[in-house]
């Protein structure tokens, strides 16, 4: 059977099947491709003949010592064919990383980003990390093949619009797929944080294989992202997971995050602290000021400042529990700037969920820390790579 | 080109899209029929002829006076084919509907089920309506192509096991398909009576057009029935929409359903009201006791019961708040016991949604009432059967 013969349908399927596999192995065999793909080899063979011609295949010879009849063939993907951008825009830095088409990660770059930046600055910033990034990977901007960005806030996937962003207000109206579409000759694509983190939590992260499951963003910000049935759940215009009925709930306007119920609760003590004790080493990464002062001053046995932090874990519980009440998922992955603290935080929220939910979730701690929503980033870019060269298959 | 050589999928999805017309009209022309099924007119035949086979099609011919050539053939769905229950088992009540495979509803029947009944005084009072309804149907037993009830409590619907229920305790670990199914020569199925209810307002309420809805049941108890992308959202084991989150967020344990917010918040004016005045009519129907009497009193102009309300409804509010922030629909639907006060609650509810969200959803009151349930029961009793028979096409 050639490749021609199979229905166009049938033929991306077999090919997004084999790539699959390429992109966890290096060098494979076409006889042990068959095996872990599942395909028959003359599928196989056609497979690819197709991934070759658009470029993704590369083949060597295996001659073994020792052994007879002819040498095998070995393919490997050409992760080299194209590279992709991840880019994670936050309130107080920005995250870019660059990876080839396997997805391996070649460098990794974080800049500070002040509160008070404009629009302009903020993203002549972003612009600065992207260059900063991709230097040291050694990959020239005409080679990169798609780009996505996390930003705060409600995005419109479809256009890349900022529709709303509590926390950045000038960057609202903002469309970050012709801001940035500008610096690449590549598809800009966008999304709000904790989608991304989401969707890099289930490819390499804690939530592998779970299909419904939520990533709660807990830094100075509470948000969350949710998959059901293995899909991202976005809402009408793109803005689920808003987590401010906390404070809509509770009658504290504006205290979700971490950093603000620090303030809020822990008014006091965060005060003894800032003027007895120096800023502690160690502190919870991703978390500034007072959220990180207090959360280490509860490490090292500041009893009042537990007695606040346990406050602040029963509320972020509280927060949690309505999610698993509401959304009942398998799996709850606790991200952000908290996730360094581990099972300082994790145990006491996992702890609370029985007394609030008959379902209670599974709950971790996320294993990428502050790289979820870069990671996811990329997985996105990637699929669009992906996608976009396979279209080509039939062509 | 004979309806043979069409690929199986291709040929089920014609006639999918021929029989939602056909459900839509009385008797029709083919000509009719392809213009607003957008099928072709060959295919219309074939796809008429393997409704035929399956026994869903009858034909007339029409011998219009004054016309000459040959006379147009006319078809019809045969609702007389077979029929479906639909059942709404509640705490204080059951609801069952008959309809034929159009839909239209034959009988509904509603009985009171006393709130103490233990499991199998209550299934046998579901088996005495199920009889009641089918009498004045004029519909045999073996007629009845399948089941579909609703519960309250959290349903697995693969298997209609109930596996949490808080208002009917000794309901945990029923098996509603194979109880109820002994009564039946067809399939049972089972699910949440929100979860219904929202299928059922997209079919014939207030829903119809929206992909995301979610439809927030506010009797005795609150629930809610979530759909997203045209899906309905039940989460890993079937339990979204779960809405305790309320007394967990607020601290008032059990305090969920209006009829436990107005004991629990308007105590003692709902004391007076018993004590001064005897129970209005007009109550709000599917409501008892404490939250019909106050609903009757505000509405009859007493003020402190007005104020009540509006304490009860702002907590409605911020729990439909809640739903808007984390699920970003496009719609969400008031039923279930409220319903029936219309805009007396949709009001106030709808007033405080811009505060809450910055993407406030629309807000309707339902306009299928206390039928929600037992019309989405029917539309997927009808979808088994419908597909059902059409696995037959390419027998």
């Amino acid at each position: 059977m050639t490749s021609s013969a199979t229905a166009p349908l049938l033929r991306r399927l077999n090919a997004e099947r084999a790539l699959a596999v390429l992109r966890e192995v290096g060098t494979i065999r076409l006889a042990e491709l068959a095996d872990a793909s599942g395909l028959s080899r003359p599928t196989v063979d056609a497979v690819i003949e197709d991934l070759r011609r658009i470029g993704l295949i590369a083949e060597t010879e295996d001659a073994p010592a020792g052994r007879r009849g002819r040498p095998a063939r070995l393919v490997r993907l050409r992760a080299e064919r194209g590279y992709v951008v991840g880019i994670d825009i936050g309130v107080h830095k920005c995250v870019v990383s660059v990876a080839d088409l396997r997805g391996a990660v070649l460098a990794t770059e974080v800049r500070q980003l002040g509160q008070e930046l404009d629009r302009k600055a903020r993203l002549d910033g972003v612009r600065r990390t992207v260059r900063a990034a991709l230097k040291p990977a050694g990959v020239e901007r005409s080679a990169v093949l798609a780009v996505c960005t996390a930003t705060p806030g409600v995005v419109d996937p479809r256009t890349g619009v900022v529709l709303a962003c509590d926390v950045l207000p000038d960057w609202k109206g903002l469309n970050l797929r012709t801001e940035l579409g500008r610096s690449f000759g590549a598809p800009v694509l966008a999304d709000n944080d904790a989608n991304l983190a989401v969707v890099g939590e289930r490819w390499r992260g804690v939530a592998a294989a779970s299909q419904d499951v939520i990533y709660v963003l807990a830094g100075e910000r509470l948000g969350a992202g949710i998959v059901s049935g293995g899909q991202v759940f976005r809402g009408h215009d793109g803005g689920a997971g808003e987590m401010a009925f906390l404070s809509l709930l509770e009658h504290t306007p504006g205290a979700e995050g971490i950093g603000a119920l620090a303030s809020h609760v822990g008014k006091e003590v965060v005060a003894r602290l800032r003027e007895h004790d120096a800023v502690r080493p160690g502190g919870a990464e991703g978390l500034t000021g007072d959220a990180a002062l207090l959360m280490a001053a509860a490490r090292d046995g500041d009893e009042e400042a537990q007695q606040v932090l346990e406050q602040i874990l029963a509320r972020i519980a509280r927060a949690v529990g309505t999610l698993a009440l509401l959304l009942n998922p398998e799996l709850i992955v606790i991200g952000g700037g908290v996730a360094a603290a581990g099972e300082q935080i994790a145990e006491p929220i996992r702890r609370r969920l029985p007394q609030m939910t008959s379902l209670p979730p599974r709950l971790e701690v996320s294993s990428l820390g502050d790289r979820a929503v870069t990671v996811g980033a990329l997985r996105t870019a990637l699929d669009v790579v992906e996608s976009s060269l396979l279209d080509n298959l039939n062509g």
